[in-house]
């Protein structure tokens, strides 16, 4: 165990959707990537959005009444890969793929379980991700949109979700879930269409709002790209994307989602370079520093700085406080420890919030070294939670 | 109570010394600044530089056996001004005012207590402030060091201050404290010169090193800085300074130096201009972004960038844990409550170190809503501790 653990940690080399992976197991589930389109969305501000394309996979089959089905939403620099591979010889399986699957936590066999990337995805560059964004071609200019693309929020990722469902004819669904921002699109769908949720699973959750703590975190995550000259507005898509800002922006990321402990286990006080000592020269590094550098700029490759710019803007202004009387759903709030961005104080304090308004809504810490990422990396402990909740 | 809470909340406008502040007191101590010089210093590294000056201050009177002093280190951002005015028409007093003054925690009518300036302090452009660094004029060439200035330490800082308490003709300290940055130099003191120092009070502390997950976030501090074309490789002193990457440097050490309930009473989710709806524009704002804007900008304006690299590199390399067996001290560790730089666990981790070496280490952890710097705001919750400790 402690070996698949340490195995784990160093997947977060990578800290974004298809790169959080789960060990490899004898009978992969082989997923398709499948691309949903819409005409035009308009957004909550009142803004038209033409040619609409998500990317979206499924796992498991949708029964003939269409009320099987369980959507999974996506993290911030996550894609709609939760589960399963896309061949056998995928290195990697999807980021929750510990919990999703054939007798998993979340039955395939049972369950029709469904993931699509969202607006703004960050991970632009991943050939299995589709989304539209500042980088996506404006239909009226036949130029991308750059920084003028509207801004979006988390209600319109869950509109574009909830307009893939009605093409599925899927009129309720057994449960939505999702982890960090997926556990944020979780709860405003609770809010908007709360007839479709009988239950949600919010992991590593902010709760019915982004704390204004964590709107002072996302604008220091967003910083670096502001400030790389090569951002330059927002317009580079015809020459060299800000990537040292990105870098740095999601080295912000890596760092906020983290914690002591997986720092201890996995890097010590060592040098990057045994032969430069960091007490003697700006050359020597830790070996924490230079982990950082190739995350971030490994990362920065296949990611888009607009995107990002986007998406911590759909975080920050994430409120669902006011529409707590709408909601009807049961809750399983899974928080982690020692999460730095999201305390498990603040799953708690939303829970009784809940309660009060005469919900059920539970609350189960996940344990780990992790931080923010044992809502990722340690979800297989508290498998048994998920199913007995899913079928109570 | 709760009004002069709020008072020093604002406060954190300026994450640094002498903005650090207590309430006005009907009786102020008045405090001159002086300045200690040294021909030359011989670094830990063998570098030597020459024309060493740092700024300090004390209160009380030193006795004619000269073995009444306590002395004060200063954190990361601070300055020597720990207690005190300069003027009575001053605004603020020193940043441990609270603790530190006649008939206070730490007594000035029985002690004689001294604060310097460490090397490479980063508020070169505060009139009260005097420091050797990057931004000195190096005597070889009559031109500021920049980044040639030699890599200095915690041990160089320490040396420097020992240096001036041989000026005075003190062989013996009653005890050392510091808070942050200012436990690190404590710490090393209490490892560097065991029989100056029989007691060591660390508030807000890493213990015997810096843990590798603060090298990560010092890494982050600096990341900034580097960006910032103006930085030039450290070469700015003829032109622009690199205000944009060190006001954003100064923004990650806000951020990592709060806490989650601080923003929540100081900002809840409001808006930076109520006419304008972040939800409708990147232009619009919520109230911490501005916030952490105007605290960036204002305190860039008086601290050097080369500085912060120089403070950040001294605090990466922080280490006494193999010198642990030459402490003779006892231990008063004073951590805070929800400090995201350094947990309350770490304290409580080196305390532990510390007895099974047959030292004394108590840990008296500081509640309140300001994360870290709960360590400046709320020290006088645990005055009567620390005086209990002193006579112990």
């Amino acid at each position: 165990m402690t070996k698949r653990l340490f195995a784990l940690g160093w997947s977060a080399f990578f800290l974004v959707g298809i790169a959080f992976t789960s060990a490899v197991s004898a009978q992969d589930l082989i997923v398709e990537k499948q691309v949903f389109s819409m005409p035009s969305l308009t957004t909550e501000n009142g803004e038209v959005i033409k040619d609409v394309k998500v990317g979206w996979e499924a796992y498991g089959t949708l029964n003939a009444d269409k009320d099987n089905a369980i959507l999974i939403c996506h993290y911030f620099s996550g894609t709609s890969h939760a589960a399963g591979k896309y061949t056998p010889e995928d290195e990697k399986a999807g980021y929750w793929d510990a919990i999703i699957g054939p007798g998993k936590a979340v039955d395939t066999n049972k369950y029709y379980v469904l993931s699509s990337d969202t607006l703004v995805n960050l991970n632009v560059h991943d050939p299995n991700v589709t989304t539209t964004g500042p980088a996506s071609i404006n239909p009226d200019t036949g130029k991308p949109y750059g920084m003028s693309f509207p801004v979006v929020g988390m209600r319109d990722f869950v509109n574009v979700q909830k307009a893939l469902l009605d093409s599925l004819g899927i009129k309720k669904l057994v449960a939505v879930m999702g982890a960090s921002g997926g556990s944020v699109q979780t709860i405003e769908w609770a809010a908007a269409y709360p007839d479709m949720v009988p239950k949600a699973i919010p992991v590593i959750s902010p709760g019915l709002h982004t704390h204004p703590f964590v709107i002072g975190m996302l604008k220091m995550w967003n910083a670096p790209i502001l400030a790389d000259p090569k951002w330059n507005g927002g317009d580079y898509y015809g020459g060299e994307p800000p990537l040292s800002g990105l870098s740095s922006a999601l080295q912000l990321v890596t760092m906020n989602a983290l914690y002591f402990d997986w720092a201890e286990n996995k890097f010590q006080r060592a040098w990057a370079d045994e032969k430069v000592d960091p007490e003697a020269s700006f050359a020597g590094q830790f070996q924490i520093e230079s982990f950082l550098d190739g995350a971030g700029a490994a990362r920065a490759k296949i990611s888009d700085a607009n995107h990002f710019l986007y998406m911590s803007k759909a975080n920050m202004t994430y409120s669902v406080a006011d529409e707590i009387d709408r909601i009807k759903a049961d809750f399983l709030f899974l928080p982690a420890e020692g999460d730095l961005i999201f305390p498990v104080s603040l799953s708690e304090g939303w829970a009784a919030k809940l309660r009060e308004k005469g919900l059920k809504a539970e609350v189960v810490p996940i344990s780990g070294p992790f931080g923010h990422v044992n809502g990722l990396f340690k979800i297989a402990d508290v498998a048994d939670r998920i199913t007995a909740f899913l079928e109570e």
